[in-house]
């Protein structure tokens, strides 16, 4: 069997683990990028990503594979960006909150894309698959419809026609992706991801990130199955 | 004077310095990005790069600045590309012959064109400016005018709507740009610049890239003022 072969980033949350599960049950076989770009939490969402590529490897064999992208000396050199900048604070509360948009670190999803485009041209592969959702379009320029689609166009003019860019969960919220997670053949580990952008081994439960988390947890009437400090 | 500020990559060839000395004319501030990706013949075009730089910058001082970008840690991991295979030897000829093509590293112009736009949007520049030519449309996909295009939808939408894609050559082959080059009002320094792709400090002159720089000076009827090891 000639199966689909697509590139993915994978952060080791919750949204990235399910567009995982979901692209192996399309029966795809699926390079997993993970991206080390120097953030302050990066430590604990590698770790989480390896747990989640462990687990799928172990029903889905080498139909999962990882890919490691050292892209440490890209971001430090430019950006101001609070994520980037180890040892500062990173802002409380939910995302809609005007501070949240210092964690942005400008053009980072066009510059994983294409490192990720341009790793499935390399390998063959045909497809770059992105897990951003409806969420992330107020605040991140780079997580909307329109960026989406001309991205799509870019990389498959830029890989000579080889390459496109799909985006299966665009259009859903946080919720619409836990109810496809838990409705997988296979359902997704959420105990195995990570969503805390603090830098500490438990999540913080706090954060702008774990905020979204938890209330699309508590949307879908479920337990967030991960431990915070403030439970 | 609020000048408009622009990014774009300086190879230490001829299409870049002349693309710099270009918009410095039309009264840009450039922020020159040195791209250091692991090639063989690195290190020369960096030196070359250097020059360049060095010499604008005693005409037009602080308007001129470099930002060295480090990426060799992410095209190693995951291209078969002889460019960035050190050590194995480079085709030569005509970039028209079918082994040139062996050259090509997936995807690096739309790599490049996105770390430039994220710290173009990282220092509140306006533009991207790139350097492609009509010469390169047929081999390189990501040279063509249709990708351009999109690049220039996806960065724009990708960052707000604040940056935007400018590639004034685009329909120019080297000739052309040679004859602009030598027509600015402080002429390009050509005798600095370097566009051999071998390990080497003098120019082979034999290569699909020497051969096209050779060409182009032959058309407008100027020497080049570069030596060669085979002249």
């Amino acid at each position: 069997m000639n199966r689909v072969q697509v590139v993915m980033g994978l952060s080791g949350g919750m949204d990235s683990a399910t567009l995982l599960g979901y692209l192996l049950e399309k029966e795809m076989e699926v390079i997993c990028c993970t991206f080390d770009y120097g953030s302050t939490h990066g430590k604990y969402e590698m770790e989480a990503a390896e747990k989640v590529i462990d687990s799928y490897s172990m029903i889905y064999g080498s139909r999962v594979r990882r890919s490691k992208i050292d892209i440490t000396k890209i971001f430090p050199s430019f950006s101001s960006s609070l994520l980037v900048a180890s040892g500062k604070e990173i802002p409380e509360g939910n995302y809609d909150a005007d501070n949240m948009k210092q964690t942005v670190v400008p053009g980072r999803n066009l510059i994983f894309a294409s490192i990720m485009a341009g790793l499935a041209e390399s390998l063959g592969a045909q497809k770059v698959a992105l897990g951003v959702h409806s969420g992330d379009h107020h605040i991140y320029p780079d997580c909307r419809t329109e960026f989406i689609k001309a991205l799509d166009t870019t990389v498959y003019l830029s890989s000579d026609k080889k390459v496109e860019v799909i985006a299966p969960f665009l259009n859903l919220d946080k919720a619409d992706i836990l109810n496809i997670g838990h409705s997988l053949q296979i359902p997704v580990p959420y105990h195995l991801t990570r969503t805390c952008y603090k830098n500490q081994p438990v999540s913080c439960g706090r954060c702008g990130s774990c905020t979204e988390r938890l209330e699309a947890f508590a949307k879908i009437g479920k337990k967030d199955p991960i431990p915070y400090t403030r439970a």
